[in-house]
């Protein structure tokens, strides 16, 4: 899994307690999952389906940064599942565990839609560019 | 299941396909379900635990009038399950279920603390006061 | 008045002082006015006409939970007038009031249009459903 | 009375119908106001007490920019009343009246104290640099 | 150059640190300056092309009220320049200044479009109403 | 440069004419660069000194993904200089460019530190994770 949006855990993102807010931090993954299923599916018109099994694991402060890692589980003919993981970046101890978010492939016509699609391929080319590169956060 | 919180959907509240954005939703509800969570408890130290199961039915498009459900499944001895429904207000069809929400009760040290309930215990006078109302929304 | 949408008080709500910042109270009791006459006169084309005679009773607190009282004091023609409660759900004790919102119906060519309603109608049959109900907030 | 503050209306500003939303405008509004208390009483420590009468005289649509207007009318012992104007930059033409808003000088035990001002005070140094100047927006 | 926009520095607007957060101040500044753009060049359409040299002179802190100010310095065919200056309202400390914003024209093509403006021109029917003012905030 | 941080551009996120708002972007880059410099300095306390040549390329739409890309280019006594690029995620076509950021290190008395760091150091462990896995986004 590759951990890429990374976010600095501001006052506006803190609940009442002065932790981070399970809500933002669940708008932060969705954006991001959603990114990455149109991404895998070259389609822009994908729609969150199914989350499964949200698990926080230990809470975050405000300062803290944290970064979000996903990966796809498994290819559907419609569909794509993804596993999340929102981590602290300093510490790499988890924040919170996502099993299964499942996104459908959206046809012209509004419909789920076959994505032709069967393993992770979109980013061949680009981390063959990134092994040319060095040392960098 | 009582449905209390609406929202009038704005375009700040839209994904980039003109539809309700799933992390908006779901950033409403986690705000909600802690307020269930901390009025049932009389503890404002809750915190979530888990999100099992949540299912995206249909979506929502701008001006529609959506409204917040959540009912408390069970009682932990430190913890409370809640089950939330997120539907259109005038059409009532539903837009998305949770099965289980589990909260946390936090003690004064910042550790699991038993809370006492064991059933739905809040809102008895008040439901009182609304049996001597009729007709308002 | 029956006691609907609730907000958590965040840090995020917060004016300089530390205390709910009265901008974002006004935001949330706007929406929410703007819901309830879009329920009662069965048009989502209503606009705020005026307001008068808005009191700020007593502060908030980061943490505090609020719940927004409205309901429908006199129909006109074209319009529909509310008054509005904003207090403490825990304490009951009053944040806000505001003894008169005024909102138009507003007809398909954009001018003000007569609405037909004379009393407060909508939730007869919800309130039928909630009488078989107990115990819930 | 002279307009300071303008906003360019955002699709994040916007009601489902696709003007300015008022509750946005509000809160504006009494920020807007909460500063020129604040600078009129020398004292960071103002509350809203009072609005009297709001009237929504048009509305704004996206794209639009408009100037927010305030002038103190009157000084109470501990309070200062404030009138506002909204208007469009370009037109003209008024968007939203008010006719008082109060604001209260708050001391330092937390209660209501007498600040000592009679009249419009602050600005007179900085108008003399403006007269020194032309043809700036 | 002329003061306009304040802003009152909120817990929404700080970064972890607990100051005003750059990104936010940014925001604002592009903002506003757009803002004066339009009003210059007497065109909605107009897109920012190059911003030159930001200072951040020195920050804010929660409560501080803040001016923006702005003028044109250079006239183009098809652009605008203007310098910016961000201080304490209060104690007309800078807090950041921008060497040059560059804005361009764009007219109905899509395509930078001749403005045909050579000075700054708006305001003066505005200076003039204003002269016959004093004292205001 | 590796690119890390994802957007994808929402309603909320767009100007009065339909495309990306300049100054969310700048928002979204002055957040990636503190988290950058934050990790390569291994410090929380880092202050925007310095913001110079920043180029508005390109536009965005409504839907689009971009990605947030960010390199050191020198390390100062105290201070550190990055290099952005943002782009479009699927075209790669550049959106803005950023020649130099400017960073300071803040020391516990809250005046500039010396950081001891003279070349890009932090990811080299993760860097090497990452040549163990193949074909993610």
């Amino acid at each position: 899994m590759n951990f890429h949006t990374r976010k600095w855990v501001k006052p506006e993102d803190l609940n009442p307690n002065g932790t981070l807010f399970g809500g933002s931090l669940l708008r932060w993954i969705d954006e991001e999952a959603a990114i990455y299923a149109i991404v895998q599916l070259g389609n822009h018109k994908v729609v969150t389906k199914l989350i499964s099994e949200v698990n926080f694991v230990s809470s975050a402060q405000q300062g803290d940064i944290i970064e979000l890692g996903i990966t796809a589980t498994a290819f559907g003919r419609t569909s794509i599942t993804l596993r999340c993981v929102v981590r602290n970046k300093i510490t790499h101890k988890n924040i919170l565990t996502i099993e299964r978010m499942v996104f459908v492939n959206i046809g012209p016509d509004g419909k789920p839609a076959p994505h032709g699609k069967t393993e992770i391929s979109y980013s061949h080319e680009r981390i063959l560019q990134e092994l040319g590169k060095v040392g960098e956060s």
